[in-house]
């Protein structure tokens, strides 16, 4: 387009400025940003961060500015770029995982390479034999074997031994035969396969002399190593555009009757016996549970600080953007209000900046327990290992309800910032709406968030039958369905306004009986599961809203916080974001707190009419200051809206005109016409 | 990529097929299709479709298939180019003005023609003078002039009176200079201005003698009209990539002291009078506020189909997939279950198909009700004429709501249709995941869907006041604040389990309780406006869902809908979407109707264990045929998942290999090397 006239380079935003409003905000508050930050991360992290930011940030492969106007070959080709310049940095400065995880996350892109970093790599360090580690996962951790994880097809997603393909023994010759018998087998969805992998492993209904012994884990080579062409009897490409995650090769992969030797089913669990042809089956399930356990803990983790991001910019804007006068200000007052203090925007926003820290404390409490219950399972100690077992089943419940619930409140969380943007929110440049778009198949995967939440009720069903006969295991959940057990006929009466610990006791109380409820409905009134599926996914919400109020006042309330904050103001306004975070929950979920008399009505319509209005002006002041404690770098937000300095307009306006290769187009605007006037240069992306 | 082997191409799905599990859904059910089709649409639009359709479908400039693969640049160069050729059928064909929305409608593309054909040729049409038309319509609607409507500013949204571009009047030459004084002046996201128009309606503050008169509109040339390129002193371009409407050119446009004529102040209401300066006064503002409410009442309207559209995808593709058996089914029985036969699924969809319903009724409701308010206003009678003025503000009260919840409602439902087809409704060829981010300005665009509502509680608390002094007008508001204070004392007590009518006298009891809440705390307990944002959106919400459960009710026992359907197994299941939708509603929104006594909290819960299961049972069978009943052409879909048939397996792996330029890539993947092995060659697009 033509160059900017000098008259539009001496413009600037009506005042007051973005940056001037910033700064107000941070000096009336006195939440202590840095100490609040290193309890939310880390020192180690935060340390982290800037050292991987630094390098990676002047590196212009990494330039994120004209992402969103690429075509799909132009956006995967640069991502694959990204990639390979990540593992090079790796190298060159000897990252730890941990750095290379934290490169991939301020960069915010999936990339080709990702299911090989990740899901690969993990399958084979967890399911190789000592010889198959040194034939594939030497290999595949220099960078010559690229692969991915070909579990999901066509026809199959969550059930897994629904799935198709198949992987034949042949005692003859001692390999086995990857086939798909049908379209529907065709794998679909899997990550890294579309363009880039070499390698996948695949998951195959394992058949030997025609007995089907369910789905296993085979390595098959798909690619040429040096061509990169597809093997014969192999048909793989992309799946094509997706809502999000535009920049990973997703893909499809058939097998025609491909043969594959022994060493390539994955032999560390399970095995077939190359000399019987005889199933060797598994001796502990448990560490692939463990494993689960681990990934669902991880995205909980991670909800939090997803969601944040969003919060951070959106709190920021609000703070920034003016509309209109309050209503009751007087006539004489000029100058319009800032967004943020209106009730309204309070009221969508406050509470999501409150749920993102409680599911961050929460996955962080999670991840806890998980180590700490492998330690148990690896001692050998006989009564500590059948405590890490039962332990082990809780935790698996919890985290599946829990990845449910918190992937779903980051993701739906995401689009309520989006929308208290106001229409700035919807241009690609608020740094939400892309973001938002690859973190959705969070809600799908690694378990769909509805299916996961019957393994939830199955779960609270179990324990709540052992309970009712006195065979509970030592556990938080059989915990509270005895107090309930116990409370029942008295009634609860918890004082939610006054007391921080009974409105723990409220949430456990709803939990616990919404489960004898379910127990009710299915042991005695013979309901059928299926007719209980939405009372289980009710159940399910409940003992995970539970299980994260819970965490969230122990980590207000523990010495850790008390020590790390050493001081008072930081710490009574987070006691206040709990406090926040579970009121606004109560009110939201007034029906079951009644019917279940956990609560009085009064006391519900008290929470909604005084207490909540009550916690978001108290929480209103410190709002910027609590999303800075994110410590969240401009670069990784990519977001005009979200900008530490505040300076929205002038770099929306920037992005507008400098960064956007649609005004090099000069139109013909008649509809006789043709439709260009110029032809642009040939992009340069 | 490499061709499809021979061996792929014999490949099908796991039966049973796609096309046989729609065709016994079809087959089971005696829903009257066409009746049906006819009672949503009307014979003349259904027809008018067929009509255009088979126009616009052999043209392959209309082409959908490569779309979400495409840049930016790409994208909108092919969309002005399918405007353009829009624009020639619609001359060729002597196309009506419902017949051109139809093609849009079927497009299902936003253009860069879209705002000149929709906001500024309306705008000029309404506010021109005779010799204006002359001037600007005429050659507007040859598309000569090419226009845009720019109202919204980089800094100013919602809040019209605080644009800041001016408009000054100087006596001398009898012209007014346009100025953008600061850079948040600047005019933006307005559509079809960034590379297309050439001319501008531009809202700007009046200012006369150093006084401001408030924003007028003026039309300013921008662009010459040969090489289209900008005037001198204006600054004008695209804003930039965007959650969705990337085919759209969303502009920015900066005036630096551009002076036009007298003639260019659209005058048809207010102007200056050139002889003496003096602003001649606006004799009657009805006029606007019945378009604004004409154009609310449309996006209330579209809302049903919109969220149709995605229920029919879900609906369909739900009837297909299937997955896991029946957790009680006999471990004999063999085969997955069809997804939709899960209670989780139906919860999740089935009450969204009969909410398209019911806000499809609502909108024609509105609409007939904006006609006949319309006639009344144009009479000479006078008491007619006051009726009509009064039933306007409570139309306008109304729309303002209904556009709030309905676009919620709609875009909110199409991400829960989205998620509810699993990994595949991630894909850009489910055919929701595009048309959701189109739709999403609907709740931010025509008054953010949160503002609009402090405008329905302004009205409800008018009503209110009036009615407590026995002044209230004759209308249906006033009529449910009179019922309920006079039934106020002896409680409700609703029967919603067994009476119809006693369902829209539980919401209408609802609205009219949370409306003398609201009065109470605002004229009793003075709380400040601010404060009572958050009940002023629930009373809103809570009224316009009166409103809603109303209409459906008035159309599902209107002697229309009896003679259209004429056969009682169709009407009798429009009867049941009517009380899944009340019902359903009413148990997620609980809270409020126990509190104001409306319905006993046992009633409560046995919609929300029996009833609503129940209903969920009774409509299952159905649901194919009636979302059949919407008569979506595939063509309009654009959807592997929702193809009336059923070949969901076929298609999702013909697009996926046939049709995706990023199958013509070859990566090297080894991380030192060059990204590309083999260049494809230049895109075709």
């Amino acid at each position: 387009m033509a160059p900017t006239p000098s008259w539009v380079k001496t413009l600037t935003p009506q005042g007051p400025q973005g940056a001037e409003l910033l700064q107000q905000e941070r000096d009336r508050s006195d939440v202590a940003v840095d100490k609040l930050a290193e309890l939310i991360h880390t020192k180690e992290v935060l340390e982290r961060q800037q050292r991987v930011l630094a390098i990676m940030q002047p590196e212009k492969v990494f330039d994120k500015s004209l992402s969103h106007s690429m075509s799909r070959t132009e956006r995967i080709t640069k991502s694959l770029a990204k990639a390979k310049r990540l593992h090079q940095l790796s190298q060159q400065h000897k990252w730890s995982q941990d750095d290379f995880f934290m490169a991939n996350n301020l960069l915010s892109e999936p990339t080709p390479y990702g299911l090989h970093a990740s899901m690969f790599l993990v399958t084979l360090r967890e399911q190789c034999t000592p010889e198959q580690r040194k034939l594939f996962l030497e290999r595949a951790e220099s960078y010559e074997i690229i692969g991915c994880y070909a579990q999901t097809e066509l026809g199959h997603g969550s059930n897994v031994r629904g799935l198709e393909t198949t992987a034949t023994w042949d005692p003859t010759d001692k390999t086995f035969t990857i086939h798909s018998p049908s379209l529907t087998a065709s794998k679909w969805w899997i990550g890294s396969l579309g363009r880039t992998a070499n390698h996948a492993v695949v998951m195959a209904q394992l058949m030997i002399g025609g007995k089907n012994y369910g789905p296993h884990p085979f390595i098959v080579q798909i690619r040429d190593m040096k061509t990169h062409e597809p093997l014969e009897n192999v048909h793989v490409g992309d799946i094509g555009p997706k809502f999000g995650y535009n920049t990973m090769d997703n893909g499809f992969l058939l097998f025609n009757h491909i043969k594959i030797p022994h060493v390539n089913m994955l032999a560390r669990f399970c095995s077939v016996d190359p000399a019987t042809s005889k199933y060797v089956r598994p001796a502990n399930m448990s560490l692939v549970y463990g494993t689960m356990t681990w990934v669902r803990s991880n995205i909980v983790l991670d909800a939090g600080s997803v969601l944040a991001r969003g919060v951070t910019i959106a709190t920021r804007y609000c703070a920034i953007r003016r509309q209109f006068q309050d209503n009751d200000a007087p006539s004489t007052e000029t100058g319009e209000n800032q967004v943020l203090n209106y009730k309204m925007v309070q009221y969508r926003i406050l509470p999501l900046l409150a749920a993102s820290f409680a599911l961050h404390f929460t996955g962080r409490r999670m991840m806890e327990l998980y180590d700490e219950n492998q330690a148990l399972m690896k001692t050998k100690d006989k009564s500590s290992g059948m405590k890490g077992v039962a332990l082990l089943a809780d935790l698996h419940a919890t985290s599946c309800g829990l990845k449910a619930l918190g992937s779903t409140v980051a993701g739906e969380g995401l689009e309520v910032c989006r929308r208290a943007c106001g229409g700035h929110g919807y241009s690609s440049h608020s740094g939400i709406g892309p973001f938002y778009a690859d973190y959705l198949p969070n809600l799908t995967w690694e378990g769909d968030n509805y299916m996961l939440t019957q393994q939830v009720a199955r779960y609270l069903l179990k324990s709540a039958r052992a309970v009712l006969q006195n065979k509970g295991t030592d556990n938080d959940t059989c915990r509270i369905l005895q107090d309930f057990l116990q409370r029942q006929d008295m009634g609860a009466a918890f004082d939610v306004l006054d007391n921080d610990a009974d409105i723990v006791a409220a949430f456990a109380w709803r939990a616990a009986y919404l489960t004898f409820e379910a127990v009710k409905r299915r042991d005695v009134e013979k309901r059928s599961w299926n007719s209980l599926l939405v009372d289980f996914w009710r159940l399910s919400t409940a003992h995970s809203q539970y299980l994260v109020i819970k965490n969230f006042y122990e980590a207000v309330s523990s010495s850790a916080t008390a020590s790390t904050l050493n001081d008072s103001p930081t710490a009574s306004i987070l006691h206040n974001l709990f406090r926040l975070h579970a009121l606004y929950t109560l009110e939201n979920e007034a029906a079951d707190f009644f019917t279940s008399g956990a609560v009085t009505t009064r006391q519900i319509t008290l929470a909604r009419t005084k207490a909540v209005p009550r916690l978001l002006d108290e929480i209103r002041p410190h709002s910027i200051r609590l999303v800075d404690s994110w410590k969240f770098p401009d670069w990784q937000l990519d977001s005009s809206l979200g900008r530490y300095d505040g300076k929205v307009y002038v770099d929306l306006f920037r992005r507008a005109n400098e960064e956007n290769p649609v005004n090099a187009l000069t139109f013909d605007p008649y509809p006789w016409n043709n439709v260009l006037l110029k032809n642009p240069k040939p992009s340069k992306l």
